[in-house]
């Protein structure tokens, strides 16, 4: 999370995918410092396209949330190729109960959130039970639903910045039973871009750094053990491993992030892996 | 897999999460070979709950998906303890649209699911412009719901079993983008609980197995590596690991699914693999 150089400029293009208001905008704003130029998608791959064909200048795309894990089809992208990972930001998942302006908590009867984002209200629902929560197909739009209707006893759960978005009033801060919840996003560009001084340039051979490796790997006893071991051998830390399921057979190939004591010693050892590995992809290279 | 020997007396219980009709349920049917007194809870929770308080035999629990990988929250509870992984399941995740019996495609125009569901049906609804599609809190619930309605335009899109318990008819029975996909599900029973002859009784010492285990290692580089060595070293294939973020700090611990040639060289390599990892637990083993 190195942030990134705000007033240099134009604000940047940024691809994401969700409603105007998403946590993912919310996000790319965090990581610029400033506001962007967001761009909605209505999926990831949509995302993905945008930052390929050179229609916008980044594209954020979630990585992991701390209750759900990885986001896996993102990962699918990634090795799909055409991407390369420059940064990446961390980001709070606060969930806000808003309504029209004049609304009140009281006056409340009806609140519209996507189906996870309910869920993730439990113990605020089950405290208020006259409130009857209702699905609805993403948190921003929900906020929308809500600006577009005049009834002020319908309200929305949603990110804050939605409430700013479609001129909402937040009536509860945060509804979420977990606080505490954050996605961490990787920040995208078109592979081969060069830099322009957003984000911060990659790290030089001898500085540390942070990598997201795919490796594909034989499915025979210690191949995986095999084929990480370089990773050890130069002092680089394997901070997180995921098996990604491949269809049909439910073989799997992995995902890997690490921590390098210098560029050089990632290049060594990823070199190495490539003697025994069916594939390595280097997804990403970000400063320490 | 070992399947579970249908017929030796009366229906197991066994709770799942969801509707009566949802995906698990049919896992729990396909997992007996017949039919089962399956327990409908609100959440994972309340499943790990009925399981460790002895009030059902079995519990039900999602892994993995195809398309969304692990089901963290699931690992998190087996973790917590007091449950043992006694098989596993694997059932092909089909999405069916259906209506009340006579309602024709044709007749549609409003569809209920979960978000997660329709959004995994974009080809079929692109094609089906006239269908309008609406969030709903479950699949199963939405099968209900359209039973409840007397309203042969609304349909909905849930599991095939979800259509035989409310008396629905199939319209399109495969509306999915992806209908190779499936779900592999744990069967669950109490710590300590003792065999009944269903499931299979647990891999005798010298007969193969596989294992489901997690590890909580050092921070360090090469210490994850370290930690499962001794799986390698004895020919036992690391099938499956993926890293779970710890709250707060973005640490990780391990979940990790690995074939042993033996009960005993996974037993040897638990034992060399606690020397080294802050804490390891043995969360089931399933014959091979």
């Amino acid at each position: 999370m190195s942030g990134a150089a705000a007033g240099d400029g134009e604000a940047p293009t940024i691809a994401f995918q969700g409603e105007h208001g998403a946590f993912s905008e919310e996000a790319a704003e965090r990581w610029y410092g400033g506001p962007v130029r967001a761009v909605p998608c209505r999926e990831f791959e949509a995302v993905a396209a945008a930052v390929r064909d050179g229609e916008v200048e980044y594209g954020l795309l979630p990585a992991e949330n701390l209750i759900h894990g990885s986001v896996l089809p993102v990962y699918d992208l990634l090795t799909a190729g055409g991407l390369q990972i420059v940064d990446e930001v961390v980001h709070d998942i606060r969930l806000c109960l808003m309504g029209r302006p004049g609304t009140t908590l009281e006056a409340v009867t009806t609140v519209l959130s996507h189906p996870v984002a309910l869920n993730q209200c439990g113990r605020f629902l089950a405290g208020h039970p006259a409130i009857h929560p209702v699905a609805f197909f993403d948190t921003a739009g929900a906020a929308r639903e809500v600006a577009d209707r005049d009834d002020p006893a319908t309200a929305a759960i949603a990110p804050l910045g939605a409430a700013r978005r479609y001129g909402l009033a937040p009536l509860v801060d945060s509804v979420g039973d977990r606080p505490d919840n954050q996605t961490r996003f990787f920040v995208v560009r078109r592979a081969g871009a060069r830099g322009t001084g957003r984000p911060a340039p990659p790290p030089a051979p001898a500085q540390p750094c942070r990598a997201v490796l795919m490796v594909d790997a034989e499915h025979e006893p210690g191949a995986l053990l095999r084929v990480l071991a370089p990773l050890g051998e130069r002092g680089i830390n394997l901070t997180r491993i995921e098996s990604r399921p491949a269809p049909v057979a439910w073989s799997y190939y992995f995902f890997v992030e690490a921590t390098a004591p210098s560029r050089t010693a990632l290049e060594e050892a990823v070199a190495e892996i490539r003697v025994s590995a069916d594939r390595v992809e280097v997804l990403g290279v970000i400063p320490a």
